[in-house]
């Protein structure tokens, strides 16, 4: 009945190291300790083996903030992951402090959409920026993470992405962030 | 960076089979598939062994409904596992419909407390039912339940127990639920 290591769709790793279908061009630190250099990063379902850098995982899972309307807005504009013009990506892992997980859900929705307007604000680079969202702070006790976002966008985007990233950071729900690492990658030859 | 099998205090497995410190008096089947016959269970955050019947697991973590004048009414009267006197227990694990966790947020607590008063239910039985509930959703594409709620309360006890579980049955929220089972325990001896 228990099978810890079967194959789980919604279960995505972060293999960097010196194989991987994107080129890592920059790892930021952003808030907290960084991430160790590495070349190329592969996203897969599949178990990984032993040879990488370092991993991350997070599993996809359902929406914890958004509403019906909010949902609605974000179902019409936003884009599935892997479009041909998409040579840039962003992986963005993020942890909280005990004090956001201490919250209730009433005051993380507060905090979240309005004090911070985090969905209203991404709806802004809708359909540009395509984005999942991937959980990690319930796989085991000592995850590095809580969050793992992935992004992808046209070269011509990443100033707007940019500024996405940084309205984001200015909001009060980013007191709340106490480890942020923003990696940069391209699609190999552009 | 990962360790896929790495001790996590926050992950518990109910591990039935033939030793454990709790005695299996009943596997009820509620709605769905039932759980196969076993004597005895132990919940461990150990990594599991071979000798079992069946493995259960989940992993505690932040609340996903409650506001915070409901996290001060349960704070108030909520008791800790372990009470010597509560030599009952009752593991109940659910699984929800698809349809459920397509809802978003507020369309969930609309249900789960609006309309069904979960907590609110729940909040009368204390402080003589102790509760700890484990998500198992996340951990894997084919986890079998959704949640694991574990519940401890004196023999005298039992008919309020039934009566609780009785009321969550007939809400609006168990239109959701489409497997359940409930496992009653008892302390060797008691």
């Amino acid at each position: 009945m228990v099978m810890l290591n079967s194959m789980n769709p919604r279960l995505v790793h972060f293999i960097a190291g010196d194989t991987g279908p994107w080129r890592i061009t920059d790892i930021r630190q952003v808030i907290g300790d960084s991430l160790p250099a590495a070349d190329r990063l592969e996203m897969t379902s599949d178990q990984p083996g032993e040879n990488s850098r370092w991993i991350l995982r997070g599993v996809t899972s359902n929406e914890r903030y958004v509403t019906r309307e909010e949902k609605k807005l974000l179902a019409e504009k936003q884009q599935a992951l892997g479009r041909d013009h998409a040579t840039c990506a962003a992986l963005i892992p993020i942890k909280k402090s005990a004090a956001w997980w201490a919250l209730t859900q009433d005051e993380r929705r507060q905090i979240f959409e309005e004090q911070s307007r985090h969905t209203h604000i991404g709806l802004e680079y809708l359909p540009a920026v395509a984005r999942r969202l991937h959980h990690c702070r319930d796989l085991s006790f000592d995850e590095p993470f809580d969050f793992l976002t992935w992004f992808e966008f046209a070269p011509n985007d990443e100033a707007a992405f940019d500024r996405l990233v940084g309205e984001l950071r200015t909001s009060p729900e980013w007191q709340y962030v106490e480890r942020e690492v923003d990696i940069r990658l391209r699609k190999p030859g552009f």
